[in-house]
């Protein structure tokens, strides 16, 4: 019996993605030297020649649990790294593909200290991509989404004013919602504890779990000192970007979203950079 | 052919609610005077004895629509009387049934005044809520939810100290959104827009959608005037309610909610009562 | 004094998109002849350029509140020709940018006709969007999200093998969700109607609010006759939009994708296309 | 300096709960005697009464951080008991509260058999709670969430009568998702995976990550010879936990909800029971 996916489709279209979303899978990664036990989320895809009516969808499980399963064995640095194995063990199971996709999200800790110099273990959201056109190299992306606070400029100043008082530090300043997603060659690595630094750094303040009231009346001076616009905060990741990573080359893809939960509206705020290296350095 | 629903079920339990949820119409009511056309998501169902092995689902779209169609000619009054002449069209369409129950909520928009006078077009969200048991009265909730802002009493004053100002009211601020319900017998009206207004005026302040500097300017100096924990909000809103509602009997159900999304963590802060208004009267 | 947003920024980056997400309105839109209100969610975003600090997010909700205001007195033809006047009206309020971006995503309902004869209401997401350089033709793209079913041809066939029964039409099927979108150029329309029967007609069976037994069991029947993997729903809309649209330009953007929420998985099933109305005809 | 916390609240009202929410956090307990990490959303928190503006919410951070940390050193077994040991730890901490109350949900992840032998790790939610009022016991809720298949009995029935074929099995079928939450008192002990076995064998037919031809038509033609109406699963469930808690007190609080993704609907199909051990035995 011929499989029905090996059937000619009726209308001879080719397809971008075909395959798998929203898998769950505990997997063990290297990060910042240490072994972890992620659980992230899991989408797998192929492209679809036009003479195929279906792709084969439990090899992209296959795929995705062979490498998984080698990783327990011999932890792959970073879950981009994973999904770079596992987009080309697609190609290796979908012959007629030309082209593969893999993109995982996962929550992660990190320890960090407080004002007080105290330890605290935050949460934050890590990203990794990779995509392959057959017998080319992997684009790998790394990225994170870190929530932080951000006080509006705006706000402060025309509260001055009305005030008449020079020293008043009075806006209004709510959460954020920050990411950065960096993409790069195959042979390149970029660490994500350092992209969870760059974007931590940006805010008009981090933010942390447990704070005791002398901890949280510094972050809450700190950030008043340091009022940011969304716009702000995308220019200071970039900024630091540009320093961090003066060995990558100029194609490699940045972007940056801040999306603030304004406390002043119903709505929020945001801004977007989606860029190269390259121009950012010009 | 006898019926599926009707045979004997395997098991011989009866069933507490059985129904269907997610559905969404077009729905006309009257509210604060005006005829408003809302788009809300529906949940319906009703009790299942322990004798008939499944409930008539499709009967509870019919019992739906019968009552919307109606409505377009003679409108209802808010979408709690909407949930209540459902409830009851459920028991007349399931014999069987010994109880009701309908859910109903939906973004909705109300004229409010900035500041400066200007008018703007907020957006909230109602709720309607009804359960009947068969041949006693129908009782009904009506709800809101409200965006708002709060401004933490606590940072404020340890900024004051460690800042050794007695005029800095700098502290932390943020997106809040607090619902109020209230249950009441089929009998009594009680008006989404007041409760709108209840909990509205119950933040550190109000928010709006647009905003040029200096109303902007003026809700941060009014919020930093009024800090208000979760815990302020919630009490703030059930002494409102107190004073509203003399005429309504003590059993009413009351519950408020508030939860702040803290711009200096990353989870949020919450405060709840549950409560009726004879207990609150203590 | 002077605006804070106007400004140098510490860092002199130019951004990509910055505005506000996230906006509800109520909106008047004349759409397959009639003037039908809508409650959409809107984002707006301009670029900024590297010598200015931030950009004044409050005239994108003017620009927003002044198109819809006018559209109520004369209406605009579907949400997609609403963004493409906001997108417009946000280059004149922002003098300083070059591109804006509007889009919007609503609840919809249109009259359908059960296998019976007798009509439903059924509901979809319209989608709309403009983008715009300064001086250049706007880009409108004009979506629908429609919810089908999808049964299963892979699984058809290996059932009637095991059971060797010929007529064996057993198969899984499940929720499918399948979106389109067409981006056009300015003069060109497209109407959302179309769109939705494209899509509808190109699941295993559409599907309805209230189904009694007959009309249930013939769209089974249907969908069993019909098998179809998400890769096939693709298919037989990129089909039908070459067979639609032959007036339309070969630059026009087509973009399908279905995802089935497997009953046999706990995962998703996903296929998309991205490509022109040129490449389709090849 | 007085606490703000401690001062008097304007308007004199106890609250009910007044806490935290959506914390995440790494903890290790042990399950079916293994230890296992995971990744929970924490809720934590205590009533607070009518003389105090505001609870220490800090605390309830540093409650559930020494909780963690010791169970690093000494696991302990489940979610539930990490729950109870966090709500003791609160009313400790809390000392003008008599009432606290915890709540977690995570993924967790089961080695289950596939139909051909086949081993697989599945993916489910596991959710613990605890409730406790002072100088009483811990009350507490072991939980799951498990996604199958449901294959609907009235359609099969009609189907065949249409097609006068008494053969015939042909019927929708769709993602069904069903809990189970049973309270415990202190003392006992229920095992989530006995929770997640007697769900997941209450469907017309479990799901999985990897289904090659030969299982996947296993699972349909099993669904297919397992009809089940929402109702119908929650009825197996309910006698599977008669069954299997023999040795409960008859106060045990059961509830089982299941609710199917309806494939020939947009919305969903529900059923619900609520009910004590006691009068399930009735």
């Amino acid at each position: 019996m011929i499989d029905v996916q090996e059937r000619k489709p009726k209308h001879a279209f080719k397809l971008t993605r075909v395959g798998v979303i929203g898998i769950k899978k505990l997997v063990s990664v290297e990060r910042g030297g240490k072994t972890t036990i992620l659980a992230p989320i899991i989408d797998a895809f192929v492209d679809l020649p036009s003479t195929k009516k279906g792709s084969h969808m439990s090899r992209n499980l296959e795929a995705i649990n062979e490498i998984i399963d080698n990783s327990v064995r011999k932890p792959v640095k970073g879950i981009e790294n994973l999904c770079a194995c596992i987009a080309k063990n697609l190609l290796d199971k979908h012959t007629y593909a030309n082209y593969a996709e893999v993109g995982m999200k996962s929550d992660y800790f990190m320890e960090r200290k407080l004002p007080s110099g105290n330890k605290t273990m935050e949460n934050y959201e890590i990203i990794g991509k990779a995509a392959v056109k057959r017998n080319k190299e992997v684009k790998k992306s790394v990225g994170v989404k870190v929530v932080g606070m951000a006080a509006c400029p705006c706000a402060a100043e025309t509260v001055r004013s009305i005030l008449k008082s020079k020293k008043s530090g009075i806006t209004h300043n709510q959460r954020n919602i920050t990411s950065l997603m960096i993409e790069v060659p195959e042979k390149y690595d970029v660490e994500a504890h350092d992209l969870i630094k760059i974007v931590e750094s940006s805010f008009s303040s981090p933010t942390y779990e447990t704070l005791k009231r002398n901890d949280e009346a510094r972050i809450v001076i700190n950030a008043h000192k340091n009022p940011k616009f969304v716009e702000d905060i995308v220019r200071e990741v970039l900024s630091k970007v540009l320093e961090k990573y003066k060995k990558l080359p100029g194609d490699v893809l940045v972007t940056v979203r801040s999306e603030s939960e304004e406390s002043i509206h119903k709505h929020n705020a945001f801004a977007e950079r989606v860029t190269t290296l390259g121009e950012l350095r010009e």
